[in-house]
């Protein structure tokens, strides 16, 4: 199966990204975690995007905050999808990380998720390689499949609990 | 190769949308254009999402404004990659379809492009298809090329034009 | 009288919707709370929501954080006046709720209360109820008089305090 | 059956308005239309708030613009169920109007629907009193399948007209 | 002199209020504070603005939060100059009674002030009353004496404890 | 009677500010219009706000658009009552004009009135002075009967076009 | 001299970044103007950064629009002065370029003006130039004396037609 | 060498301008540091800004918070290049000091860096200084090769961490 690369731009996304990297492990899914920023490694950044498809990448995370244009430069470096997480930091709430991620000009998409959506960015990753790999897809099935449960069950004790009273 | 669903969630989102069709035409992508909406006709874009996969489609495209839930009604009801594209509506600046479609809550991600961005959308779609296909691969790489010639052209024109009276 | 149905999309917005539960309790109105996910639940959710009528309910009371669609789901399978309450969540401030829960389509309304606003949605309902039940109205009334009272009450502590030494 | 009252701050809101009108009147359903200023007829506002339970009607609609106060005025006054329309302005872009109906401090809710969506504040005013009009409620499922029909119609128009090239 | 009033709509707001109490206290400006709510007690707010002028008052000052009506209906119901302070509360930052109270139509002004500036709330009345109390001006002329050699003290400070190591 | 100084920062913001002048001119309020720039004039800015109340000035209105530092220089360089009109221009919709203008930092306050709001602007400026000049007062009460006047007259007309079809 | 890099992001840019390249060439400064891409042409994007210094330029001014790296990039790959211009598009009124421009992360500074603030732009390059030309500071200053003039020129142009009827 | 001057609007600033003294020290670059106030002392800011230059100043920093017009001011009285560093307050998250600072109008430019980004500034700072010192050049120069080596170090460290068990 193909790799998942997780990039985060700065070493203190980790508390965000570590989600994203918890829910790959899981499902069994190869990928590797990288450090690399768009401003400070920009050599470096470049030359993993390019390299990324002969190295047996199939989906390029980038987890960065504020001007976040870590998924840009990754994205106008290789044809491989690549998603975009946007972290908050403490000024302007992750506002500046969302927009600086998602408005990409024409020709050159980044696929965004949530603000600090570690694991929407683990799980669209697993959707897209799951389209070559069907053992995967069932894995994600069963997942809504647990999912579906999960809140059922909350549902059956929560509203035990406040029904009865009703 | 599987097809991509390129779904609106009125008729009024196709001038936006058409861009999204043509791109996808040109690349020979196998595609189907439809009009659902996720608050008018639930159960069929429910139906449509469900059937998906069974179907023959690899990626679902949602454009949708204001509150923009058809992006997340897919994703509810699939695990095929749905990109979500927000449309921009008269007020509010497209900034309510925007959220509405990129801020899912965890399990279920919708890979969201840049407001209108309609082209995006589809070359997202054909990056993700181009993970099987190395033909269609090789044209997203060629696109590229042709971005940077069309790029370097513009530079030289205008550069010409402005530099030589510097 | 008609039951008020109180749906969270996830059992973490209990903090929030608990207001909203104490006040139904309080005026003696019927309710069942219940949690549902639009995305992971969405056929519970549906489901739901179209047999809210035939099961005796009168008002939907749907609170929801982020990309929140619940509310949107259940207006667009049902007739039946639907609450929308936004739940902020650590990013964004609330305002992803707010707009995804109240520029909904034409065709079909939400009727959207402040973020967090949970004791306004009990209210709202109560006030829709209490148009096929005088005991209500009255209650509802009553509960004016009461605010009235009370903010006299902190006005007469308040202007004593610093008037006297004015 | 109890009358819908559609109030607007301004006789500059009637454009906005208008469609709100058309609705209730397509539906039969009585109402009145009344130009009424939180501030330049606050007297005569808090007056028709005060007296409207008793003059016969079950919904108001307050429809205004900029620091949108009416619809507050309203529900400060009244008992009965106020569904509030923010309407857009030159800037802004309806923001203000929005935050400044739908952020109702606890206690007296304002049931607010989309920046300009006069539409839906009359099917949300008639879904409300549908609750005591089987003959009402029937319409309003009727129009949902007239939706789901011309949502469909539109589909088959444009899947027939793009698919066929696909 | 005239007096200043002080009204805040909830209780809650006296957190932010008192340093405004404070500030006029300490300039000997008669005031008084009272708690009124635009929503909960509308009777009483109207009835309070519509006396203000005949009970003595000059100017009045509204703070209030969210959806924060009460300067408007000071300003609907009293030609005297009213200052609005937004009060922020948890959710949307303050942005939602600032636009709440600033955004007034055309006729009724509310002059405002920052978001919890209730400092500043206090000084403009305290200038609007010195245009006919020359002793109070000269206070406020001598205020700004103060701060300026407050903030030439902290410059001395900081650039010795600073300039010295540069 | 005292002045008002109607201040704007640029030629261009004539069109927003005409209707100001206008205002302060049916009332017979003595008045100076000045075009002076913060950034581009700070000395004759700075020497006009130091000198106003010597020169007979009572209020001074300062209307300026984007970073907008016109009331706030005012504001610093005299302690008259400063009125701050936000203008907008083609970019961020006002909002940057609204948040400089009002957001003033403690001692120095600006009163900010709406985006473009001209005639407010001229209205806040006529309340104060109307404090010392029972004639001015008297005019804004009759403006006010006006207003009522007119609101009821719409409501007279639109009622009627729509209301007899009801 | 050193030279200025007049860089935009899309040909589509020009007409905002024309007012820049006016003001450089009536200053007598010598520039070039080029069209380079942050994802379109990244390498040559990266090489000019890398080559600037060398190649005679003394400052760079990066304008591009929507998810606006261009700055980034260039400020990236190069420790010469970088000055971001946002350029607005139809979506979002310039936000997101204004944020992806601003927000850099420690280390790698984009000098910001504001959005479309193409004239400003060059300004800022000159009066960084003009610290090593006495020259260029002169003219710089020169301007402002202009600005001046022609400010107080407008002044006595709108005081006169305006006070005279006061 | 020229020398930086580091002013705060308020010595409550002292916190984040911290850092901006912490970069300009460490590279052995003269600097200042004075609490100055845009509105608190006008005229010795004015007076600052005016002297700068004859005083042996090159850049000018203003870190200043909500309606933060220093830079502005120190703008509108120098032809320095002036760097605004918006500084966030409880209220509404560094937005407005962000519009406040970068926005400038036409003619009067200030280079403004991230919310809190004092160290930015300071690096700002020191890239327009060296373009008249090789030997400070070469120390910004170093430094980039020691955050590339930093981040590398880290990307080691935590691919280590993550990679083996993946």
């Amino acid at each position: 199966m193909k790799k998942v690369a997780v990039v985060m731009g700065s070493a203190s996304d980790l508390g965000v990204v570590e989600k994203c990297i918890v829910e790959l492990r899981e499902h069994g899914v190869p990928f590797e975690v990288h450090v690399l920023s768009a401003h400070r490694t920009p050599d470096e950044a470049v030359e993993f995007a390019k390299n990324a498809k002969g190295n047996g990448f199939g989906v390029m995370i980038c987890a960065a905050g504020k001007a976040a244009h870590l998924g840009g430069v990754f994205a106008g470096n290789s044809t491989l999808p690549v998603i975009g997480l946007p972290v908050s930091s403490t000024e302007l709430d992750g506002m500046d990380a969302l927009l600086s991620t998602v408005q990409m000009p024409p020709g050159i998409p980044v696929a965004t998720v949530a603000v600090n959506g570690a694991r929407n960015a683990a799980i669209l990753a697993m959707e897209i390689l799951a389209l070559q790999d069907e053992g995967l897809a069932e894995k994600l099935i069963k997942d809504r499949a647990d999912f579906r449960r999960s809140v059922l069950e909350k549902d059956r004790e929560i509203s035990e609990k406040y029904n009865t009273e009703g």
